[in-house]
């Protein structure tokens, strides 16, 4: 089997950049120690080897399709679920008291990096019963509680979350399923859900649909939107009978073919009953909650894909002989023997760019995920911070990875040249599978406008002051390493930059030209994610120079020198790039927002 | 029918931006005008709407296949083929006297930027016809010219070139194809090559393959091989017989489903006879007249498919209502109508930076075939001009498409959001399809290894100085206009920092360190392929300009006003980007070099 993740970086990451032991003095982790934390991670690492990639180029060749009106997916699902429940790996990061293990959302996190590493087709169905069993934790009452959430941590009963609808897409002001109070306290729920994924199949015993709908007469856009549990199959006098939730079909996809997308139809016939979560009306603000959740999860996936891609391209590196090296005068020896392609500056500096992506997104996504956990352990003050981190970095941590970790995949397939457009090697599959990324759960464009719009303004700017106290403790932890001096002084001046840009592009928000100020959001998140990064392979390097200088034995010398040597790499080409989108930014030439004009033809 | 090619502005650039015209003064165009090359290029596009475009979905459907000894390839192609012989497209820019058009090589790229646009399956079986055919006229004997090009040219017979072998990739020194003299002057072929395009199905009645081999004894390395003609079935007293070329397999892929790749065995059995083309360990120099045509050529491909991407995101964005704009407060108003997409900003910029790219992409190939036929026709110092211009320009027209247009493509789909990524929707096919442009003919690495090792330092940097010159006399015809002048010194400013960069890299060729010097050779290909677009989109602005001061009405007000709009849209989104690009060029560290640490882990 091949290499589709490296255990060594991921354990580097949780334990020695982003300390994760720091968590197990609160009493929410007092269980936990690292040593159970590997445990943990090992016996996912085993299931993913054994139950997840072996099916990973068969779901590809097989997609899951509707047939009949069912859809069907590869047996590997069915298998998953019921050992992901076993493992209790759906519900890992859930309260013990709902049938969790209460571990730490980091390792959570790194839990669903390996299996998606393994095979992005499957977690998928566990990751998203995983949430809509969370939002019954969060917000349903105790019945909803009892009756479904054990059976979907369990992975006996699948979860999904159904929000997009044909005429509405990303605009879920839009969204016209409606549902109608009975008299027993339900509702009659009524309407069509496009794109769910993982909506319906044979292996798993029902489903429970976390709807979006709007009570008869709710106010519009999104402040009359309710949070429904609609099942598949309903209880009713201890049986389980079926809701009227028909499967009209699904989408076929030029990715992710075998993590099965569904179109819904709700109460068509006889009707379907839905219990109302929480409040009425509240729905989309308790829906945010799964969708936060589900953002760094896309991150994480993308991460996974590229990790695996990464590996991929490694091995075929370091086993293909092509051509020679460059001799002094610029030709090659002909008589010599071909050398590896790794040893080829232009495939070296693809192979350091997939590592310097992906391994930088890991550590986003790592750093949010801790942020996360703080956040449910603090209080006061803390407790502020960390909710305010949390909110910067979740659509950096959704975005940065779904665009880049791409173009990292993109390179891991150009190493292999010809071959890596062919089915026959893997990686035109990670490239199929990673499109995908920068569009679920709010596109790239929407996850800017989050960011530029909302996330930075918030609090007057707090969020963004608490991240730069951040990587001000960060840059002068690497201050102690003279070698390490020249990054942090970059960093500090990216940092500035951004700061110049909002200074830039504030005036515009405050003159009430909206449109103008988030018009390049896009190109906002490009910049300002990338400084974002750099920052954490400051954290990396730093930790690793640490390492080496204290003699820290748990990897090789090799493995810490690797971490700044990709610290470099990173900052030559990559930071470098946030100069040129500063001034894009600080351009005042307006070209995209509507005109009188039609300009394009 | 969706619109694939926007024909407007491809005459706008054939006529105004390139001048074609100027050709026809030459004795060799002296039989064409305009018009005749508008109706060449009108039949063209009906035979693309009506002959290539309706397949281009189902080949991808049902790919090209090996079975039984043979390879399936849907009808189309045969068709294709025969009523592309009949229209003179095959060989329409070769001598008359040849059998062919003897049209201006402008007019041939343009006919197959169409057909691409319309399915970019079919015109390679074309193309590699006509190359084929090509290098037989240009240095095979009387014999190989009446036997075979004829038939090529009409279509009856498919050609091919055959390169790659699995020992030795792109690394044509290592080829152990061998020829072995006989006694009548022909050779004995022995061998297999890979991932031959279009090597091989029922629809031709022959297939003339020309082939890279070693003469028996020849030296090692390019200097030994020749070139051959091996055909599938060898004439023999006046009848066609089999010639012991097998096809063994074939390769299935990503995308260009209905392209077959095929892998040759020559003769394994009773041997295949090859006839020797020109003189013998020249084969790679001959080779070369048909790569560089092959290299524009993938260029221009990965420009249609970006048209046809452009033109059916376009058709969605504008169809398609979802969300509402923003208004000054940043708020919206969910009563409002939604509005169509391509009124959100950040869809706006998604379209125009794909025409952006694609437009730009377009003119650099158009620019590079004018440099081809100015060549063809001209003298003295005049053809040395055009000759370097052409070797400068080509692998520039082989990679910005490649690379910047899968981009543009990338962009298409994410505009159709989830969408996109299904498979009901043609961009994810776009997308799948131009992935390998950047590998076909030589990837980009070889590219840019070829521009900065060979091109620019070629006659001692004269090319570029041509270049430079050319750029300067269109920044003088830019500056005529106010409105354009800003721009006409953005490119001077950034052609002076291609300069910087060679001034700062050229040293270490000169110091004998030439990795170093091509380590970053991609990265210079980013820098100066996007400086040549910028050139390109000033002349662009300009011939508009010209058009909209005169009140020339070949086209819209609104057609001309896009042009300057999205020359603005360039040079603010893309031509920003050379500063970092010249920023990371001139960065010193060395970090993709092999050393003996090992820091890729």
């Amino acid at each position: 089997m091949a290499e589709y993740v490296n255990m060594d970086t991921l354990r580097f990451q949780l334990y020695q950049v982003h300390d994760m032991p720091q968590l197990f003095q609160y009493a929410r982790y007092a269980e936990y120690d690292k040593d159970a934390v590997d445990i943990f991670l090992d016996s996912i690492k085993d299931f993913s080897d054994q139950d997840l990639y072996p099916s990973f180029r068969e779901m590809d060749e097989a997609p899951a399709h509707f047939k009949d009106g069912k859809i069907v997916v590869h047996p590997a699902v069915g298998e998953a679920m019921k050992k992901g429940g076993e493992l209790g790996v759906i519900g890992a990061s859930y309260d013990m008291q709902a049938g969790g293990l209460q571990l730490p959302g980091m390792a959570f996190h790194a839990a669903y990096y390996i299996m998606e590493a393994a095979n992005n087709n499957i977690p998928g169905y566990l990751g998203l019963t995983a949430g809509a069993a969370h939002l019954i934790i969060a917000f349903g009452n105790e019945w909803l509680n009892e009756t479904f959430v054990g059976k979907m941590l369990g992975g006996q009963w699948g979860g999904t979350m159904c929000l997009t609808e044909p005429q509405a897409g990303s605009s879920l002001s839009d969204i016209t399923t409606t549902a109608y109070p009975q008299e027993d306290g339900t509702y009659r729920i009524k309407g069509q859900k496009i794109f769910i994924s993982g909506g319906d199949h044979e292996h798993n015993d029902n489903f429970v649909h976390l709807v979006l709908a709007r009570i008869e007469g709710a106010p519009a856009g999104t402040k009359g939107i309710s949070l429904f549990v609609v099942p598949k199959k309903r209880p009713e006098a201890g049986n389980l009978v079926p809701n009227d939730v028909i499967t009209a079909g699904d989408y076929q996809k030029m990715g992710q073919k075998g993590y099965c997308t569904t179109h819904l139809v709700f109460g068509e016939n006889e009707g379907s009953t839905g219990w109302l979560v929480g409040e009425p009306h509240k729905g989309l603000k308790y829906m945010f909650q799964m969708m936060n959740e589900a953002r760094i999860a896309v991150g994480r996936g993308a991460v996974s894909i590229a990790s695996a891609a990464y590996h991929a391209s490694l091995q075929y590196a370091q086993e293909r002989p092509q051509g020679r090296r460059l001799k002094n005068d610029g030709t090659k020896d002909v008589s010599e023997e071909q050398t590896l392609i790794i040893n080829h500056p232009d495939v070296r500096r693809m192979l350091l760019l997939q590592k310097a992506i992906y391994e930088g997104a890991l550590s986003v996504v790592n750093q949010t995920a801790l942020y996360h956990d703080l956040e449910m352990v603090s209080e006061g003050e803390d407790h502020e911070k960390y909710y305010l981190l949390l909110e910067l970095l979740t659509p950096i941590a959704k975005t940065y990875p779904s665009e880049k970790c791409r173009e990292a995949v993109d390179n891991g397939l150009q190493v292999l040249g010809g071959y890596g457009f062919c089915t026959d090697f893997v990686l035109q599959q990670y490239l199929r599978d990673i499109r995908i990324m920068s569009i679920y759960e709010g596109t790239t464009g929407i996850q800017s406008q989050d960011l530029l719009g909302r996330k930075v303004t918030m609090q007057k700017g707090k969020a963004l002051e608490y991240l730069a106290a951040e990587v001000q403790k960060d840059m002068e932890a690497a201050l102690t390493y003279d070698e390490l001096k020249p990054y942090a002084g970059m960093l500090g001046q990216k940092l500035q930059l951004v700061q110049k840009v909002l200074g830039k592009l504030m005036p515009y928000a405050m003159k009430g030209q909206y449109e103008r100020y988030l018009s390049d959001a896009t190109l906002f998140m490009q910049m300002m994610s990338t400084v974002v990064v750099g920052w954490q392979w400051l954290k990396m390097a730093t930790a690793a120079k640490q390492a080496l200088v204290t003699g820290d034995d748990t990897y090789t010398t090799a493995f810490y020198e690797s971490k700044v040597h990709t610290l470099k790499f990173f900052y030559k080409y990559e930071l470098a790039k946030v100069d040129s989108l500063a001034q894009i930014l600080m351009d005042e030439a307006v070209l995209t927002i509507l005109e009188e004009k039609e300009l394009i033809c």
